[in-house]
């Protein structure tokens, strides 16, 4: 008889987004004509830049054309793209980071839940809370978490960190000694960033306790301010101890175009049981080899015309488009009674106390009954988010703007 | 101090492909002037189908459309392209598959590994011998094959089905009891196919046994004989007891581009070690929610016109171009010394037992050295390869007639 992996049994039934769309759903039955706005799930709504269209049209084209047509490529990805990220988006900003360092994926989600592939059963792993849903679960699927316990909704056996308005939304160094830390600047769900003492804090715990950094980085192209680093290799000696997620879904809107990338440097090392020493590069090298066949070819041409001169302005423009919406949603909720307002300087999310310390899901029904706004309950994302309520800035300026208008009537001062 | 994954270790160090590109290489070097043709690996070259080219230009543009533009796609698949896939490719075959029991992703061979996730540790796995290498890593990574044995090259406990020409090249139906069992036909890489009768006896065995099958129908449009199933749910009760895998790498040339898609029937049940019973669907459905994140919306159509007129018409043109290869190779093979040729007539690979009984890879270099042709070494693929070589028809006509030729040349009879 064929046994499964009862790890998934451990696994929370009700997911935050089907939850809402649940609810969601459930109210437009009752209310048919509402004009819902949802800025819920952080999902982008604005058109590829043109230097990308153009880049796919061509790649396209190679694809129906013998002599430039393409069968297998590299399951690493192709030299051309990793060559320009690792120029621009890490050499370029100090960072001596490598081509043959970046491993191009389909997504960084399923990155940060493939990377366990390579790690082993015993390790403490330490996590923020609130925090990307997808870390705990794939924690959960692999065993790595214990059961969950009931009474506050937290697997045994992972280590929370808790992000909160009082420390900054920046989680404290544990006292204890993790193996595996995931942290993720700029936020989600919090939108907040790190400066570069903090990171520095966290690489020296890393190395002094051969811990790993899973650092993701799928929004420094929303970072402002000039002083945040955008990747954890700016900081001396992350390259002993971190690995980098980075996406195309959030700065070129690739969100259903996919294409991602990871940055495993050549000197990181684990130690075996036995005391011999391995390269986490070739294990990742031979994960990617072994049960993944690379990024479709014309999926990389488009990703690599991010970083076109015609490409990185028109990447900036959408990212600005965005940031425009964050701020106008910060200026306005603060005129209003909803004035507990993080995040959205330096992200795309807005992270918002729930006003009269209701709940995250009460205030999700309040808004979504009497403004016909959706958004994300705090709590969706770790039992520290209670009381927090998340406001993504990707959509039209149109709906941004009536959202606002709807929340300054209904929550004037 | 961070653990790794130490199943990693257990992996044979010299896998299959790099080592030939290693043996080329070195010829190359001495040999600079040398015109090689390469029919090793089973890379497809021709270009794509025309329909496939045009609903991808259309779909670029949607991308770069405000109206048009898709963000976040369903982690399975987007439904239009399901309903095509399960319409024509197994309701018209008389399969009762629906829709959402298809999963669109980026590779069968991501599928194939990550399909062990939501299977449990102890499980007998069987395997046949020759076999496609990414079953047996994808299991030594997850844990599930013990140590290898350097004797024999083979992991103490994985079951292995030898197929030669003794038994046609489809493996006896063992007489232990297995829980997870890879089939694949058309072969790869013997070229061999399965009747009715055979996949009956599987099926048979599998519900006796509560064993689950991975079908791999990778090659299904190389099928020429009518009365052989393109899918294993034509085979009663497999719906109960079988995963199925397709892709459009080889029918449609999609090697590059990465489009293919695994059928998880909803009638799949599996027993808890407490004897409560979980649906295999809903749990690839959470692991392909949590751990993916959809296949990009441009390859998707690109897919979904496969199933159009013209599309289906134009992939048609490019199987029978390969098939008429495979059976050009066999044809001047067979007027040779070479002349123990199985498979290349449901399929693109032609499985050649080497003359004199040398070994696989003596053949290799022989071949590599005398006229200038690689292929693959069977015994690449397992040891019960030893003794094979696969010549695959994926190229173009003129470097197969080139090939044939030098080959007649040399191994006259």
């Amino acid at each position: 008889m064929v046994s499964i992996n009862e790890n998934y049994l451990k696994l929370k039934a009700g997911y935050l987004f089907p939850e809402i769309t649940k609810r969601v759903n459930t109210f437009l039955v009752a209310n048919s004509n509402t004009e819902l706005i949802k800025l819920g799930i952080g999902d982008v709504t604005e058109p590829l830049p043109e230097a990308c269209i153009k880049a796919m049209k061509n790649a396209v084209e190679d694809m129906g054309d013998h002599s430039k047509f393409k069968g297998y490529g590299p399951e690493q990805g192709y030299q051309w793209l990793r060559e320009k990220i690792a120029y621009y988006d890490f050499q370029l900003r100090g960072c001596d980071i490598d081509a043959s360092e970046i491993f191009i994926s389909d997504g960084s989600k399923c990155d940060t839940g493939n990377i366990l592939d390579i790690f082993g059963k015993n390790n403490k792993i330490a996590i923020t809370d609130p925090v990307y849903p997808v870390y705990v679960d794939t924690n959960v699927m692999a065993g790595n978490t214990g059961p969950i316990n009931v009474e506050n909704n937290r697997y045994d056996d992972l280590i929370y960190l808790p992000i909160k308005a009082e420390n900054n939304f920046v989680a404290n160094i544990p006292d204890v000694k993790v193996d595996l830390i995931y942290l993720c600047f700029p936020n989600n769900p919090t939108g907040a960033v790190a400066n570069k003492e903090y990171l520095k804090s966290w690489v020296d715990y890393a190395q002094a306790n051969n811990s790993i950094i899973l650092f993701d980085a799928a929004y420094e192209a929303f970072i402002t301010e000039e002083t945040i680093p955008h990747s954890i290799y700016e900081i001396e000696g992350a390259k002993n101890c971190a690995i980098e997620f980075r996406s195309f879904s959030k700065n070129a809107g690739f969100t259903g175009t996919r294409c991602a990338f990871t940055v495993v440097p050549k000197t990181l090392i684990a130690n075996t049981a036995n005391g011999s020493t391995v390269e986490l590069w070739k294990m990742w090298n031979r994960r990617q080899s072994t049960k993944f066949n690379g990024v479709s070819y014309i999926i990389q041409r488009g990703a690599e015309a991010v970083y076109s001169e015609e490409g990185k302005i028109q990447v900036n423009n959408l990212v600005k488009f965005y940031l425009e919406n964050a701020r106008i949603i910060r200026k306005q909720l603060n005129t209003t009674k909803l004035d507990k307002v993080y995040g959205g300087i330096n992200s795309p999310y807005i992270w918002l106390k729930t006003p009269e310390n209701i709940s995250s899901w009460e205030f999700f029904d309040e808004l979504l009954r009497t403004v016909n706004i959706v958004g994300t309950p705090g709590s969706g994302f770790g039992s520290s988010g209670e009381g927090y309520f998340r406001i993504s800035a990707f959509n039209s300026r149109e709906n941004v703007e009536e959202a606002m208008k709807r929340i300054k009537k209904h929550y004037k001062v």
